[in-house]
C-alpha cells in the first residue's frame, strides 16, 4: 500500500466511515483536517484537491485523488482484503451494502451539514426545526433497519454475521452524529447493541470524532 | 439466475438506474409498479416486501428481498459477471463507484420527491422554490463531476472507457430527472456527450421512464 493521505474533518460521518476502514486494515495514514464549519473544505487549495470541495478524499502517493466514502472503503478492501468489509457470498454482500445505502444515501445526505444549512438561510429554520429535520429523516429509516436487523439471522454480533463490515461503519458513525440532535434510541434496541460491540474494538474507538486531532 | 421482480416506479431514477442494469445483463424480470405520486410505496402490502416503503427493491424467487439500487446493481454484477458493470482494476473501480456516489449521494437524496414534499409541507415552498432547489443542488455536483470527466484520460466514450459502467447508470438516470426541472445542461458538454452515447444503447434507451408500463 502507498502512502495515504486522508483529507478529513473530525466531526464528518463520512470521514469516520473511512477512519474506521483504515484502522480495520491496519493502514497508517497522514491526517489533514478541513474545518467545515469555517468553510475550509471550499479554499482553492483543496478544490484543487478534491473538486467537488468535500470531505472526505483520500490521496495516494502518486496523487490519485479518491473521494465518497463508501467508494474510499470498497478500495481499500480490495487492495488490502484482510480483514474484509464485505461477506465472500453475493447475497451477503448485498445485504451489506443495502444496509450501508440505506444510511449513506437516506439519512447521511438529508442530513449533512451543507443541508441544515441551506434550510436556515433559504426557509429561516431555527435550532429547534433543523433537529425535527435531522430527527425526521434519521426515524424514516431507523424504524426499518431495526426491523431489518431485529427480524433476519444474518444478524449476528455486527449487521452481517459476527464480524464488523461496511454495514457497521456506517451504523457506528450515523449513531455518533445522532446524538449531536437528541434523537431517541430507545426504540433502536438491535441497533445499539450493534453500535456496543463495534465500539468495544480499536479501530472503532479509535476513530471516533472526539478522538481525532483537529477535535474541539 | 432465478426469476427477479423489480418493484420500480417508471419516474423514480432509482428505479431507472436498476432497469438499466438488467437490461445490459440481458436479464428478465416481472415490472410492479408502485405509484410514488399516490403514496402506493407505503401500501402495507409493499411494506411487508420492503420495510422501508421506497423503490426500488429487487425480490428473487426465493423471496429474499434486496434495496438499494446501488447495492443491486453490484449484487446483478457479482452474480452475472457479463457485461460487467465495473472495470477489472481496483482505480478503475473506485473513480467509477465515485462517479455513480457523487450523483447518488450528493444529488438525488436530496432531490428526491420525499424531501421535496417535506419542503412544501414543512417550509411552504412553492414549485419556483423547489425548482430552484433541485437545480441548486445538482449545480453542486455537476459543475465539479464535468471537471473530473473531462480533465481525466480516463474519461473515454463514457464515464471510464469505452464501455458503460455504474457511473453511466447513474448519470443517465439524472439527466433524465434534470429535464423534469428545467436544468440548464449547457455547462455540461462531457456530461452530454456521455449520455448520448449511453441513449444510443437499446439497454438505456429501453430503461428510460416513458417505455415502462405505467408511464403516464
Amino acid at each position: 500500500m502507498t502512502q495515504l493521505t486522508l483529507h478529513n474533518y473530525f466531526r464528518s460521518s463520512t470521514s469516520y466511515r473511512v477512519r474506521i476502514a483504515l484502522n480495520l486494515k491496519g493502514l497508517d495514514y497522514d491526517y489533514v483536517a478541513h474545518h467545515l464549519r469555517l468553510g475550509k473544505h471550499r479554499d482553492a487549495a483543496y478544490l484543487d484537491v478534491n473538486p467537488q470541495g468535500l470531505v472526505p478524499a483520500l490521496v495516494l502517493d502518486d496523487g490519485t485523488m479518491l473521494s465518497q466514502s463508501l467508494a474510499i472503503c470498497e478500495y481499500l478492501d480490495e487492495v488490502a482484503p484482510q480483514p474484509p468489509l464485505l461477506p465472500a457470498d453475493a447475497l451477503g454482500r448485498a445485504r451489506v451494502r443495502m444496509i450501508a445505502q440505506m444510511i449513506a444515501c437516506d439519512i447521511h445526505p438529508v442530513n449533512n451539514l451543507r443541508i441544515l444549512n441551506a434550510l436556515r438561510a433559504r426557509y429561516g429554520a431555527d435550532d429547534a426545526e433543523i433537529a425535527d429535520w435531522f430527527r425526521h429523516w434519521v426515524k424514516e429509516t431507523f424504524d426499518p433497519l431495526e426491523k431489518i436487523l431485529a427480524s433476519d439471522k444474518q444478524t449476528g454480533t455486527f449487521c452481517q454475521g459476527d464480524r464488523p463490515t461496511l454495514a457497521d461503519i456506517c451504523l457506528v458513525a450515523q449513531v455518533a452524529n445522532n446524538g449531536r440532535f437528541g434523537v431517541d434510541m430507545a426504540p433502536y434496541p438491535t441497533i445499539n447493541r450493534i453500535h456496543e460491540a463495534a465500539m468495544a474494538l480499536p479501530a472503532f474507538a479509535d476513530a471516533a470524532p472526539a478522538r481525532q486531532p483537529d477535535a474541539e
